[in-house]
């Protein structure tokens, strides 16, 4: 297999879970890199199995507050790198240590130590991603210190490069195809151009095992049971437009920060919005706080002075797997206290895919998705110990290593920050389908038909119009 | 097996769905009557092989408004039964006609004619089950008119007989036992007199079958798919208690009949209330409108004069079996536009239990459950074409026919009017373990954790703690 570029460093792989494991053939195949470089840390012995398969080093030793620096001092280095694919490990320590050792870092989402999504000694606004967001934007800095990769994965990650392909891909389709842009402000002249109000992080995940339904208090999943409790659980946020024109009666801007996102004050997990994807149709998602949402709008916002002349609202929409949406059912009966057991659906799948892309709506053209279509079938023969779901993520982890190696003094850097071609170049090959669909679909549609609703009728994407209420 | 009672009219039986093909074999087992004597009139093939097991005449015939006169004219006359186990056939029109001819009736659920549920041309109001039973109460007499029984099967039906016997366990374990008493006045004066403020049909269907789960654009159910569909697609309703503070801000009182409930301007299948079943424990469940929330709110109502001095709270809580919350999922994704395909889980049920009772609560003892778990495996060791969902539907069934043939000049008659000892006899041996259990559970446990909510702290079974947001 093709080496995309070769590392003289050693890598340390904190965590090895669905992601862990799954990345590391792709390291192997794609990186130019001895294996006796790379050690896993992590805090059981799942995945002891894989490292051995490949003869990787594997620790078992669970990262505090209190240990990280010495378990990991004598792993890293000038040159190295640290891949953080933990739950439960702060983002922002691991980022200060590898600053500090001249190493390079990447993980796929801000993650606080461990109990910091639901601690009860923090306000809501406290949980929420925005404020983990803007602890990592803190280290930014204009020295050129070791590059710093945030929140890398599909999504986190990978969207925000398949949310640059959409909009010279819609803009080709009206006839007016442009450059790519090259720099934030031009990618945000773009949008405001072609008049995207909303960008829905827009995934249906069908895969299933179907001769092992969910049992009761068992949660499911097809990544990392913790992770999606975790951010289940924190506030519903969303990247706010300047199209909106309501607050919602539950929704709180920050009072610090760019102000580009506002929150719920309820889980994401018990909070829904209506979205489209190609194959499945509308349909209702999770509003799950997710990094890009805040990035997004973030990134793509165009000022007139102080004020703020353009900014899409940027959200998840996510329908889990199915045993997964019983999962959350369940754990909400519950008052969010985790079910006694968890399976992490990989090799048990029977089918399903992965539909996971970006939903541009409100220009001209309607509503835009452009994503992957990844399979079960596709995903186990294109890479061992990956299912659909993990794969759009490790191909995504790989690509922001390699970018990261080549670019090795960009500080911290978000996924909107790198170069989108070279990293949709090399996911590619692993995505399966990744095709591009519009729809007149808008959350309007087939409303009303028997009970009236508050809608905004003059504009389908106010997020009224969205949220399920 | 014993004879409960005998026969000697011919019996009509409307639809041969779950619950007629789960009924037939307890008519057959238990009422005194010859199988010739039966016909089945039906809209589909469906069920044609049970009716030739037992030697059946089954004749695939819809009735419509328009031919229901015709098609049964000759079939009923002066001492026979109606039993109405469709859908979609007006169970009003068939009372009529079975009066008119001098026969008996009993339906499961007092069903509109085809669409009657999602007449887009009706306001919400009048497709409410409350505006469905006020159309059936019209049809009260004090002339000794034939016995026409409404919605006897398990909830509608058995849950009434449940609660009384609940009310009378209740008082023993207070260490006041009391008689049972002999009038409407007497079992509503005990229930305010224990304190009983809230009345849930607390049920949790568990059953599944782990070989086929639930298809996309399928939907899945233990029982009518239409059926649950259509009540589904109907308001939210509840009897509506007199220690409620506040009404729903979507809630809407109706402008005619007995006043005893309210509806929601949204779907029950929708609204999501907090409840507690043994096996279980605390879950969410829909609030699917039922006729027995209403009807037992206005049995149980104590009048000072023309004014309301008690009056509990009763609604249906239902956690119907996992596939069919995925399929309520998917439904609503759809914007209640019925998936295209169809199946009503019988002989591929694995597993599973349906826990259906009815929970008072309020009173000095917290909150106490009764009711029946019964088991896949103990239902078809029971009785052939069942599961444990229509097992206790169909006894019930059962129940009400000996009943009304027992008792033929009643007219009108809702289930708290029968006689609860007689119909708990004949359900009592079908329905497994049937148990009674006290919690301290209440809607305001574990509650606030993360996020502050619209509580009532000073009464913890105000319906806004119950109801999820
Ligand atoms: N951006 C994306 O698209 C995306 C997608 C999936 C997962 N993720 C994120 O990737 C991370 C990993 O996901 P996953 O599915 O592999 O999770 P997982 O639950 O399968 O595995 C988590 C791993 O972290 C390890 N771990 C837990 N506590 C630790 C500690 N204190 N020290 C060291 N290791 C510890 C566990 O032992 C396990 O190996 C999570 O943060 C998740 O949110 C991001
Ligand atoms: N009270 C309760 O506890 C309870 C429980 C379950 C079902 N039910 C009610 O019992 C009824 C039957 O339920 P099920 O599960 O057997 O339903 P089902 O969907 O399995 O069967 C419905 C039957 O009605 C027949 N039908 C439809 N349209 C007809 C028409 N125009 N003329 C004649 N027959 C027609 C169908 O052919 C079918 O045989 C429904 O009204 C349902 O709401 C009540």
């Amino acid at each position: 297999m093709q080496k995309l570029v070769s590392f003289a460093g050693r890598v340390v792989i904190v965590g090895f879970g669905s992601i862990g494991q799954g990345v590391l053939p792709l390291i192997l195949r794609h990186i130019d890199l001895n294996p006796d470089r790379i050690t896993i840390v992590t805090a059981e012995e799942r995945g002891h199995d894989v490292a051995n398969e490949y003869g990787i080093t594997f620790v078992n030793h669970a990262l505090t507050k209190s240990n990280y620096k010495d378990v990991l001092g004598p792993l890293v280095g000038k040159g190295d790198f640290i891949l953080n694919l933990s739950v439960d490990v702060s983002s922002v320590a691991l980022i200060k240590l590898a600053r500090s050792v001249g190493a390079l870092y990447l993980d796929t989402c801000i993650e606080p130590w461990a109990g910091g999504y639901t601690d009860p000694s923090l306000s809501a606004g406290q949980r929420t991603n925005y404020a983990l967001r803007e602890q990592a934007l803190a280290l930014k800095s204009t020295e050129p210190l070791p590059t710093a990769v945030v929140t890398h994965g599909a999504n986190p990650g990978l969207v925000s490069h398949l949310l640059k392909q959409a909009l010279l891909n819609i803009s080709a389709d009206c006839g007016k195809p442009v450059a790519a842009p090259t720099d934030r402000d031009g990618w945000a002249r773009l949008a405001a151009d072609i008049g995207v109000k909303v960008v829905h992080i827009a995934e249906r995940d069908t895969q299933t095992a179907a001769h092992l339904p969910k049992a009761i208090g068992e949660f499911v999943n097809t990544w990392s049971i913790e992770g999606f409790v975790g951010e289940g659980c924190q506030p519903a946020e969303l990247g706010w437009g300047s199209h909106e024109k309501q607050m919602p009666p539950d929704g709180r801007h920050h009072d610090f920060g760019n102000g580009a996102a506002i929150y719920l004050m309820k889980p994401g997990a018990s909070t829904q919005v209506r979205t489209w994807t190609p194959i499945e149709g509308p349909f209702h998602g999770f509003l799950i706080t997710h990094s890009e949402a805040i990035a997004i709008s973030d990134f793509y916002t165009v000022k007139d002075g102080d004020k703020v002349a353009y900014r899409p609202t940027a959200h998840y929409a996510y329908h889990p797997c199915d045993d997964a949406v019983l999962s959350v059912h369940e754990l909400a009966g519950k008052n969010w206290h985790m079910q006694p057991n968890k399976r992490l659906l990989m090799t048990e799948i029977t089918d399903g895919i992965d539909e996971l892309g970006v939903l541009l709506a409100g220009h001209a053209k309607g509503a835009y998705w452009f994503g992957s279509q990844l399979s079960i079938d596709e995903a186990r023969g294109l890479c061992p110990h990956n299912n659909a779901t993990s794969l759009q993520v490790t191909v995504a982890v790989l690509a922001g290593m390699v970018w990261a190696i080549e670019n090795p003094h960009r500080g911290l850097i978000e996924p909107d920050e790198m170069d989108f071609k070279r990293c949709l170049d090399i996911c590619m090959p692993y995505l399966g389908p990744v095709i591009g669909a519009y729809t007149d679909w808008t959350p309007l549609f087939g409303r009303e038909e028997l009970f009236p609703e508050d809608l905004d009728r003059d504009d389908p994407w106010q997020f009224k119009n969205v949220r399920v209420l």
